[in-house]
């Protein structure tokens, strides 16, 4: 139930005020390079701060090893990155308890878990968690750039418009959070990746991709704009044995097999689920509806933080096809 | 790799013009009353044929119970259902596997099992499979009705009409297929299904919904209009303590987890691939671009088909989901 | 639950007075020669009827290609291979089913299922399944063939003698059923299959060993008598850098791990539960003891069977062990 | 790979001189009282030093839960538990590392990961992340314990005897290691755990059994003495519906499934591989054989330290066996 994956395969673990957050993976092969320093780079791009409307947790985010890493080398056995915890102000969560906040795991958690979760900071459903997801993307994407593979994603469209710039200084404008769309490009993949039906490529990088908080819709090559399409104007011409075609409307999938060509998806990702409106709620405790306000500060556009991991995920998802799909190599 | 679920798990297997399709499953209770006439209303639906723009391959499509059945009752063991292929015409495809038809599997199959595959009418690639997957569906269902929970898909968008009739007549009228968008409503789950991060509601949806073929994209309640919307305005408000809000943005689920409204999804389903118009592919053999057309009859717009089957997906994820949850209810 | 398995995977099912038995294979490559003669020798081994003390149901056991196969080649789809039930006499089951054969699985089936499994001849508990397993195994075979692995087994003790003939003979003259010993050797194999705790060689050959009915035990290398030696005895030394060792109280096997030795293991068979002798059980019917025999010709001594079904299993394990290894070579 | 278990699933890692040892959980159903003490009396069972012929690593062995755990309760998030290791002698691993120790991972860690495995004390095939299963097993334990099922293990020989003093004076005499016997039942399971073929009790129970270090072998019921009875001897005669029956050669486990009766099986302990006696192996270095010996002090016999590991792994087992069957408690 925590696990994604056949032959390269991520166990995630920990809550935004526990001791740490962490990602267990198997099937990383023995003798890569590894360091913190590897991992700089998509942390921060994980972390905001530097954007308007993101407010970072200002915690450093220096992944640990705790097994699987020998001499700065992966071992082959199992690798546990952990991040420790350290910004976790004990604010009054007892209280906010009563009232579940609308768009947050608070009220699901509190009926899944009978009130047994961990609820301070969103426990084991914080976004935190995801830091542990780009820690396994970076695993992922060493990799996958041995063979030339490549996941590069970015944001297309904030609160509708395709000038971020715009589309912040609308939520600003607003002092209410704002959603996004972002875009994932896959390069480098050789045609035959993925399995007809159950482990399609669309299935597989829609799981994980999921997976990530806030995300509520997906959609491959052309997506939704399919529906108003011809057959003929949708189907993309062959043009040589590669497998090139002269338009990518399939976003590089076909029959749930890769054809070639760059795999293209698109996500949106729902506004922040903490915006600084007043919003009603139930009063647990009471049974009444009550209008409050959150506190603190919060990232008014979430969707900004959301390239990086969405490129762990698909770089995951394409390590393990990858593995899965050399052992066809080794008949005939 | 060819398996879905963890309690309620589902194996598919056939090929379009092979002895037969069909579908193993695990996991399905003993003591369910079953017999062919329970299929007959769901393996119609999948069939088209009444509607316009839907060419019907006029097979009984008759399920046949290999194992796990006992008179007339599901044992416990292993359910083996299959439905046999004898509507299949010895067409000549020797001649039309050398240009592979866009949109088709028949690239990427070549290339991944090395010219090894039946490429007879899609092979295993099929949309022929999905009649297997109906059947799954109507054990799932049979489970789910038990509890009072319901999936419902219909149709609401056809080449841009929301009237069906209309979108129909615009294929009709151009001679070509044209896709469609279906929506699926499930009823009556409880709060707390499925798990935070890799096992989300939505992972588990997406996973086999993307496993249908045509599908290319998937969106949960407010979906890509999240993107527009502000905070505010998505989250839903709790209005008691089942769970229930005043809107349902987040498509019943929350965190990953069912929150107690009605789950919501909608699939984009592409153009069918086979279209009357004349197209142009590579012809592997000449190494030469060829204009071509694909012969026989077709259906104009295979969303009319999906339906059904989008409602098997869904419940065989909720019949596992139920399953898994059973057991959290027996601690404490 | 009803899969075996990470790429090589297999899936079993049927009733030994259903339609068929058959197996369900996942990761089968595509592009291996196949047909039914390919499939008789190992068929042959199981059916027994030539020696004496085994008694076959005459049936001709011929494999049906339901998917994964076209013009007599693998396609890399899922494979399915059927055996239709062609001799299932209609006995009087219905009373027999009040008092549960001791050693047989009749009560433990009536309380799991709640009284519905199919009870004839052993419903899905059949030693008739195994014929399935015989045939994955065949598959399996081939696949380590062209690797030059290879796996044998034979009988070494039947009723506490190393003379089969006069183990048989015991039996005979008791007019009971008696057990026995088997030994399995896999050689050819290279360093390194396996995984250090979960995926340890032992592992996974156990579990699916003991997947046939029947056997209560298993040991490998030394085994038991290993608790009898000292340390100096019992550790192999090495002799060369492909691992080969001067003894092999291992069995092949070190950390979990294959050590380039022969693998070797051994597996008690009990007696056949079926016995000529007369026995008591409980009439669930009438709550009381009764004395009863089981009617009808059975095998005297099923251990004869063993082999062939064993060398499938360890055969089964091993072709997924190198598809799992296969993906190790490719990094660095 | 290194996962085990449907729905209470354990993962494993660490190595013998990284930073720590540790397990992952899933499925551990929240609100279950948690703290360090409650692990204190299996941890002190693992770690010997008591008895004659054990040397313990004199480490205090307290888990810190690094998620999972809020307020002293699980959480029903995964639950991961880590040791860490703070004994660790930085000893000239180096020089050792040229000759493979006979009996240990060494030779085959090497092949297997191409010389980038951590080879400190083992590493990750060190006999110290048994410290993390009897972890997992007190985690287990306590969800038995809840239906009344418990799960008992025991020495019943050293090197040949069943006194275990005497046998432990035979290694101390010999300056030698020596290998042992040890004996598990498990009380209080319901009828109907377990599956028919690949899941099985004696496949589930197996495969986690030998991922104990140094488990060469493992018998159920009467086992290997089996193969000397006659089926009538064999059969155990049912005394009640509840499935009682008059004697318990099965082991408690027919056809796969439990019957009613205790659980019991057998394993055996190779004598610890580390011996105080020379030993010949091959140095990989200069290429030829040599005599050595190794240093710093061992257990004598190992099998002492192991019934609490394999109480752990049964009643690992016997959790996950549990919450499946739960889930068929809830058709009909």
């Amino acid at each position: 139930m925590n696990t994604f994956g056949t032959i390269f395969r991520i166990h995630i673990f920990g809550e935004s005020h526990g001791p740490a957050v962490g990602i267990l993976i198997d099937g990383c092969p023995a003798g890569m390079d590894i360091d913190a320093d590897m991992f700089s780079a998509d942390l921060n791009r994980r972390k905001g701060g530097v954007q308007k409307g993101t407010t970072p947790r200002a915690e450093p985010d220096i992944p640990v090893f705790l097994s699987g890493v020998f001499n700065n080398k992966t071992t082959g056995a199992p690798l546990t990155i952990i991040f420790e915890n350290t910004n976790t102000r004990s604010q009054d969560y007892e209280k906010q308890r009563e009232i579940p906040r609308p768009g947050h795991a608070d009220f699901v958690a509190q009926e899944k878990y009978k009130g047994m979760q961990d609820y301070r900071g969103g426990g084991h459903f914080s976004g935190r968690l995801t830091v542990a997801l780009v820690a396994a993307g970076v695993i992922a994407k060493n990799i996958l750039a041995r063979r030339n593979i490549h996941c590069k994603a970015s944001i297309i469209e904030i609160a509708g418009e395709t000038n971020i710039e715009k589309g912040l200084q609308k939520a600003i404008d607003a002092k209410d959070s704002v959603g996004g769309i972002v875009d994932c490009h896959i390069t480098g993949l050789p045609v035959g990746l993925g399995e007809p039906f159950f482990n399609s490529v669309e299935s597989l990088l829609s799981h994980l991709v999921f997976s990530i908080p806030a995300i509520k819709g997906i959609e491959f090559g052309a997506g939704f704009s399919a529906a108003k399409m011809f057959g003929s104007e949708h189907n993309d011409p062959l043009l040589n044995k590669e497998g090139k075609t002269s338009t990518n409307h399939a976003g590089g999938i076909v029959g749930g097999i890769t054809n070639g060509n760059e795999v293209n998806f698109k996500v949106v990702v729902k506004p922040t689920s903490s915006t600084p409106q007043k919003q009603t709620s139930l009063n647990l405790a009471t049974g009444k509806p009550e209008v409050f306000s959150i506190k603190g500060r919060h990232d008014l556009c979430i969707a900004l933080r959301v390239p990086v991991v969405l490129e762990a995920a698909a770089a995951c998802v394409m390590a393990d096809l990858l593995f899965i799909n050399d052992q066809q190599l080794h008949y005939s």
